[in-house]
């Protein structure tokens, strides 16, 4: 298949996506950010019986329009897969930081000079844990995208080995939260990641480390 | 406010929450299975673009009905809060085992009778990482919360205070996944709890350890 390229670790068989050009890219991103809105008001919703019933056949409804034309993978944007480095960047349906992908916050991620990254975003409460605090896990979740990318940015990138995380404060809901990471060293085809999130007063409320391991590219 | 209960931790502020009986938790249950299904879509579909723009304004049209009337906050089952332990469980909204929250898998928990807890669940495109695998993140929130719920069976519930997680194989999207968790030991108000992900060999793929610190209630 042109564009596919396989590789001899079988984790990084790279599989044929569709790659979607921009104006594509805006309209599925105009769906999922509705999309996102329509989860929120599910679990907020106090709406009575007999109109939940009617709404869930007119989702129903909608889901199966969409399915009409269905692609067996989420897209990518650019030219597709070509090395995972390149792939991270394009995941344009990531869980994280995916525009398309309506369970993302998402967090749209800003590249630093320094090869650090950043990110600024604000959970609601479809990521709630503890009343009123963000899940501990969702918390994880940004993290590990956030220094699998400086591992990325700093051109070494590969997969998560290991992941530790320590909790030091609450992470709020509702509020603007950063997210920082960078590379703290390189060991071979080991690379040694630190991140944390910020509360909005600056306050650290999450510390990070994560080791990635570079693929083997056959 | 009847019911509603405070603690000295200002983090366990126990927020009050509208119980729901069960026919308003199929009802919602039943909105949520499809609102999931319509994330799904919105990742896959190769609709043409004129398509999306309408089938958009239509999502769009039924947040809107759903906000007509909404909740400050996401509904609970039984009593709604009165403990962080009892709380745990009744969160039917919450990102990982939610039924009523579109963005979780959901995973479905079995609480095992020597104390340990369990899941069998499925990842699809949605919660994907790597190509074809989850998202190292997304398995780190599913272990975040089920070594939780370990610590809450034990009786022991607490917030997460750390969280390692070790890598050894790719999480496959798409296959039967199991995971489970249990209490390792407990000093003090400290709750160390274990687990791991299997994939549908049984062979591990992520092994995690966490430690939750019990809160003092006032």
């Amino acid at each position: 298949m042109p564009g596919a390229r396989t590789s001899a670790h079988p984790i990084f068989t790279v599989q044929p996506r569709e790659p979607l050009d921009e104006r594509r890219v805006e309209h599925l991103s105009a769906l999922a950010a509705e999309v996102r809105r329509l989860n929120e008001a599910t679990v907020h919703t106090a709406l009575p019986e007999e109109e939940l019933t009617e709404l869930t056949a007119q989702v129903r409804a909608l889901t199966d329009r969409l399915d009409a034309a269905r692609r067996a993978f989420p897209p990518v944007s650019g030219d597709g897969y070509t090395t995972p480095g390149e792939g991270m960047l394009q995941q344009i349906a990531s869980p994280v930081t995916g525009e398309l992908n309506p369970i993302a916050p998402p967090c749209r991620i800003e590249f630093l000079e320094d090869g650090s990254v950043r990110t600024e975003f604000t959970l609601n409460f479809l990521y709630e844990g503890p009343p009123g605090l963000a899940h501990g896990g969702v918390s994880a979740m940004v993290l590990d995208q956030l220094l699998g990318l400086a591992a990325n940015n700093n051109g070494t990138p590969g997969l998560t080995a290991s992941l530790e995380l320590r909790y030091r404060r609450p992470t709020p809901l509702g509020q603007r939260l950063t997210a920082e990471a960078r590379i703290d060293r390189i060991e071979g085809r080991k690379a040694y990641a630190v991140g944390r999130i910020l509360n909005a007063e600056g306050k650290v409320t999450i510390e990070a480390t994560a080791m990635f391991v570079m693929p083997m590219l056959g």
